[in-house]
């Protein structure tokens, strides 16, 4: 091998000018070795804005309004004080009144486990006495449908509530807001997937007469939990609270338990609440759910600020609604889930992405929190590399990193929380959420659970009314 | 700035030829890139063998039997299936028998913590009045001490079983052997760490008369507890077992709290049980020791074997055991543990290192699990960098990696399990333990917990009797 020297003498002999265009991680790289490197900004934009709307980006109003609406959900205190029937708490609930998850929706529009999981609600109240009479009315607009966000309310994937349904009852002790959200059911064959057989309806009954009441009244007695510090502790095992919640179940279950025997209840259903609480893994998903939506209404409505306050689907639509921007939807088409499917499923069966769940990425856990929870790669697919990349992706387009919910592996940093729409748009890189997968016909259930994102189209119609507001402020 | 180019020209001209002194770190680099590298073994001996010794190190023979005893170890099933008084359970237990942790020792050689417990156990049983009374006793030789060890059971810290205290009972259903561990009573003042008032005394009979009957009876109804499954998911849930147990205790909860509403006794008791395991987050560790115990046992007496089967310590000297040198220990002084203390303690305060709860390490968890529990350094001091490294040292002096204790972090790679006491000398790096620290003087309790290794002493003198063995047998 020969090698020409003049070349090299030149290389060697001049000072290096090294520039850096776009991710900034090779001038990072120089910067620590003492090298001078230009650094020049660049990416392809999402959309344009107009030329005066431009200062949106770095406009610190926006800057100060974010800061002011995270630390609200932060500050949230979000306690668990009670089960009772949603007919009793939560606001403008009739006798025919259905709430939902996600955006508003009709029957008409509704999907296969939306559809399903209605007919089922209607099933277990007492107004049709078969699937076909429960269709019948709803077709003929008998029944009424709102969605949960509009009444303090969340519900995991098809997400109903109806009248008789116990739901948990959450109070911010930092505020005035409360919020609710039905119990889980577990896995499988279950209301909020979309399955409404006797087994389902069922279950149902016996959270209305047996479990509800006896939970509520042990979290009377105990005085309430604390869902952050919980929910805090079970990030720290390994739960990010959405599609697990193995730790956050555990910690719940060992907290409640000797008030639940103390319940005054008959021995034989305080042992089948315990030996509920034990087959179901998933149970704290709804808690993180309603502790999710009491810290995100606390930070709604703040003028000015661009962080996202709600994420939810309703099977049909993908819908946020954006702390400064009022109660509006910004509602795009639900895209497909990518993940791991159960024995005898696939793609082809699968159900757009649906539910409120997506209420504890909204705050900054479930898919923000993934590098806390590797082992979870065994039920959405992926590796552990991969859960730790989706969250260290997050902290590009969030407010701010989280007081409480700190991840051990990440040397106890804080959750990336707050999605800032401006940040979406000007990289590209939407939320992730982790959700489960629902059948797309209705009377099935679940079918697996893996990962999806939002619409990009939600937050470039969220950024064009941040640009119109901004044009009328300034105008 | 001028170059010497005709030195570049050389540089540049020739092939590279690289040798790698000592760790291969460099080389594997190099083969990582194509480059070949002479790799040159080579470390300063911790102790120099007979020549004729030397070829122990790379013995196939003591190989095969390491990896026979570590499957042994491995392929235990530790089921936890009742609780019952030790006098009936363990053997050569009398009534004036007082079990302790580590390696055989006396009253006259024992430590503060050692006698303040051991005072406990005889004021608890009624040999004495007064710890002067009880003291006098032991001074007399009138009670019988045996290592927990010799008897099929283990003990945390001083470790003192006497015939009325209940104990758990966990059968190795893939063996013959069983194993037993006391009850964990949580932290502070307790008789482990050598206290002995009222309190402790009186928690000590509640377990006898309701605790360990209830527990006892719950396990019996569900059949036992598969400890190996119970303790993998701990530690995908952070713990390590030994100094980190949260995880374990809730699952512990979680599963047996059905049966234990069922079982008949009074509300106020079954209440009085749960509340105590819900504020008691070291519980799970005495299952850990005892399912560690199960599993040691069962590797132990592997003809040819140089694997440590025990690591325990009395307070004052740390002793270890090694499966194909029968029961024989080796011993040396106890170490002082290095950590962080309870405010108003510090290290003058502090006892040597003490207890059987490095039975947990023996089996490749607490200090070897590390890695995994990295919420763990806010109790023991350091880093979640520290507890990764700990974990990874410890593959250079293990025979195996667990089959089923599995680290998230590590993209569930197995945790380091099997000591050779030939690696230890080959490389100098020693086990680490994670432990509590006991006051030095009687009576008084836990004032902190940390980091400590065994000393060196334990394995040049295993490795002498290795030398020794293998002399005969190949003479």
């Amino acid at each position: 091998m020969t090698i020409d020297t003049t070349r090299i003498q030149q290389l060697f002999s001049q000072p290096l000018k090294v520039a850096n265009l776009g991710l900034d991680l090779f001038a990072d790289a120089l910067d620590a070795e003492g090298v001078e490197a230009a650094r020049v900004e660049w990416r392809p934009p999402l959309i344009e804005l107009e030329p005066e709307a431009a200062a949106l980006f770095n406009d610190p109003r926006i800057e100060a309004a974010n800061q002011e609406a995270v630390g609200q959900m932060m500050a949230a205190q979000p306690m668990l004080v009670d089960v009772r029937p949603a007919r009793e708490v939560l606001p403008d609930m009739t006798e025919r009144t259905f709430f939902h998850a996600g955006p508003p929706l009709d029957w008409a529009s509704a999907s296969g486990p939306m559809r399903g999981a209605l007919i089922g609600a209607m099933l277990y109240e007492g107004l049709a006495q078969s699937a076909e009479q429960a269709e019948s009315l709803a077709e003929r607009g008998e029944i009424e449908l709102s969605p949960c966000h509009h009444h303090e309310a969340v519900g995991p994937m098809a997400g109903v509530i109806s009248p008789s349904m116990p739901v948990m009852v959450v109070e911010n002790a930092a505020g005035e807001n409360r919020a609710h959200c039905t119990l889980n059911e577990g896995l499988g064959k279950v209301l909020r997937y979309g399955a409404n057989g006797p087994e389902v309806i069922e279950r149902l009954r016996w959270f209305e007469h047996v479990f509800g009441p006896l939970v509520g009244a042990a979290l009377r007695a105990i005085g309430g939990v604390d869902l952050r510090v919980m929910t805090a502790q079970a990030i720290q095992m390994g739960d990010e609270c959405h599609n697990r919640n193995k730790a956050g179940t555990n910690l719940f279950t060992r907290e409640i338990a000797p008030a639940l025997v103390e319940c005054g209840a008959p021995t034989a259903d305080i042992a089948a609440v315990l030996r509920f609480l034990q087959g179901n893994d998933f149970f704290y998903l709804n808690l993180a759910m309603a502790m999710g939506k009491a810290a995100a209404d606390a930070a709604h409505d703040v003028a000015g600020s661009t962080m996202v306050s709600t994420m939810a689907r309703n099977g049909t639509e993908f819908g946020i609604r954006v702390s400064g921007l009022g109660d509006r939807w910004f509602t795009a088409p639900s895209e497909p889930v990518r993940g791991l499917y159960f024995p005898g499923y696939g793609p082809a069966d699968a159900n757009p992405d649906i539910g409120d769940s997506a209420i504890t990425e909204t705050v900054g856990i479930g898919g923000f929190a993934l590098a806390g929870a590797p082992a979870i790669v065994q039920f959405i697919g992926g590796t552990p590399a991969d859960a730790l990349r989706y969250t260290l992706d997050m902290y590009d387009i969030t407010v701010a990193e989280h007081d409480d919910f700190r991840i051990p592996a990440l040397d106890f940093r804080g959750t990336p929380v707050g999605i800032d729409v401006r940040k979406v748009i000007r990289t590209g890189v939407r939320p992730v959420i982790d959700t489960g997968i629902a059948h797309r016909e209705p009377g099935i259930g679940q079918v697996g659970a893996g990962i999806v994102h939002p619409p990009l189209a939600c937050f470039i119609e969220a950024m064009r009314a941040i640009e119109m507001g901004w044009a009328v402020d300034s105008g």
